[in-house]
């Protein structure tokens, strides 16, 4: 894929209007807009172009990943940039809000003269990047298929007694053999009371029978995310186990009902919340239905019940509704999609039918 | 391992001297404060005991991991701490200076008193975790055997034409098999030319005859990474290739003679660097020598040329020079060494012999 780096930078201008210049320090932030992968490095946005300023590790990764200028430098690079703002006798230089430290912040207010403002601006290349290109949706498409293929091989290995450690290990390197760089975030292989944790990490203990078993499972490919949660049951589902599931099914399908372009974040969230309070479960749902995933497996917006930002075409994000019982069990299921012009395409392909191992 | 987490908010009080309270944002700071390990979390430390702030998604696993108070919050953390920084008439708060962003530093000071003082603090706790206890040394020891292991068997699925991805993915594989949780950082595999990039990231492309195999892995275990890189040779080495890994031995081992306690982070860059310098590549030398690594796989202090550090006993760091040379590629060897009484002990059991594939 060309990316568009130009068409980029042109739409970043509006956000950085009453600025000479604009520093970004965000990593995802900085590959959206040059290209370039490295570890260190801040982009310095000014007059329609841009200059990357990295360290001599990245000299020749950075002279092939982006067109732009680039400037190497020993030490913390804020110094090339207090440099670059001396010299063009910059009066407002913009920082990212979210993306500096306080450390950053002070160092660069202390260098830079007093004639140069630096003036905080709050998401200005995370709002761009909530709109994906076809480009960028395509290259979450493939994540995404890599990410359930690597979901149905893992469990084609799945056998009685294996431990959560070992299932999740299973998975990524599954994810890894079908194409994937890394995880998107630590799989979690979550059985029986421990999938009450939203976020439990694998242990070793062994995946019982007759148990819950909760899989949240994403990677990385060409640098973007995928992400899915399923919930299965070892053996045969108990009364109790299927009225949860297909409660949070109905939820998950509510919420996916309620994507489409022009409506909150707040609604899609609380078309998942409203079925599970009717369903009872309205206090064991504690977390937010959603969030955005592109270049970082967490991005704007969040879909939760607070969330004012009106979705739009080519927005990517994730629905995930779940109920938690401490001392039982947790059911957590979730898709990936995609805002179209007049709904959502659920990127996902594997099947939310209740599975039994 | 039990740890003793009141001894560590002991060791931290004399950095506090003169705050009411500090306020920990940092989580691999707060997870070896408090023992939390989830991901959203914010840690108070106040009159010799402290309070986990954390949201309803770690309900469960904070009452669990953390003998400290828990507090629950929907919405930002930094709320919470504000009303109790208001209900105990604080004065003086400190944050962590390099651990904060600049937003929430900003929001802190809109909602504190005028009263309260927001005062910035440097590395409080990373100091404390650049001495390592025999329980944590313990677990580094694991973590760099797991990753070792994971070389050995990794290498035993090698064969002829396989891609960097595949032999990355092997490594990953098997670490996790070994009892890692997650690689400690992207599997760096680099073949002939791609070595010349000191970080480069594994690419489709397969691994030739007659070029140079540069690995650098590395893998967390119970939360403790290691860190290791060989430099390989598909095929019979050339003498090229056998002088220049020599000269980067020679350079490691002369950095590793050179940790001791007592002596600057400065001085031990500086033996790997006149060596090579010396055999004519110190321009082909971009990186520092190595870095702490502990909880995080780069932590305090920088092994560079400017580090001012003095090594104590108990500091775990790397030691890893290297040699990049455009167009023909690079020689990286690093191992884990542990500060000991009287110098050093290399805790990584992997050969350096030249290797040839």
């Amino acid at each position: 894929m060309s990316i568009d780096l130009e068409g980029r930078l042109s739409a970043l201008s509006p956000a950085l209007k009453g600025l000479d210049a604009m520093l970004i320090s965000g990593l995802p932030n900085i590959r959206y807009l040059s290209g370039f992968t490295g570890s260190n490095a801040l982009l310095l946005v000014a007059g329609g172009s841009a200059t990357l300023l990295t360290d001599p590790r990245y000299t020749l990764q950075a002279a092939r990943q982006t067109p732009f200028a680039v400037r190497i430098g020993k030490g913390p690079l804020g110094a090339l940039a207090v440099d670059m703002a001396k010299r063009r006798r910059w009066k407002h230089l913009g920082v990212e809000r979210n993306r500096i430290s306080f450390e950053t912040w002070e160092a660069l207010k202390n260098a830079l003269p007093t004639t140069c403002e630096l003036v905080p601006v709050t998401n200005a290349v995370e709002n761009l990047r909530m709109v994906k290109s076809a480009g960028e949706i395509a290259l979450i498409h493939d994540s995404v298929e890599t990410n359930s293929r690597a979901f149905r091989r893992a469990l084609k290995s799945f056998r009685s007694g294996m431990r959560e450690s070992e299932l999740a290990a299973e998975i990524d390197y599954q994810a890894r053999r079908a194409g994937a760089e890394a995880p998107a975030f630590e799989t979690i292989v979550a059985s029986g009371e421990h999938s009450a944790l939203p976020h439990a990490r694998p242990t070793d203990d062994r995946i019982a029978p007759k148990s819950v078993l909760l899989i949240d499972m994403g990677c990385f490919q060409a640098g973007y995310a995928s992400d899915m949660t399923r919930t299965l049951f070892v053996g045969k589902a108990p009364k109790r186990f299927k009225k949860i599931y297909h409660d949070v099914l109905d939820a998950q399908l509510a919420a996916i009902d309620a994507v489409r372009p022009g409506v909150t974040a707040a609604t899609v969230d609380s078309a998942a919340r409203k079925w599970l309070t009717k369903a009872g479960h309205g206090p064991a749902f504690v977390h937010s239905t959603g969030h955005g995933l592109g270049l970082e497996i967490h991005e704007p917006p969040r879909i939760g019940d607070k969330g004012d930002v009106v979705l739009e075409q080519g927005f990517v994000i994730t629905i995930e509704p779940g109920v938690y019982i401490e001392g039982w069990g947790g059911v957590r299921i979730e898709d990936t999609v995609v805002v179209t012009e007049s709904g959502c395409e659920v990127l996902t392909p594997t099947t939310k039918e209740l599975m039994e191992l």
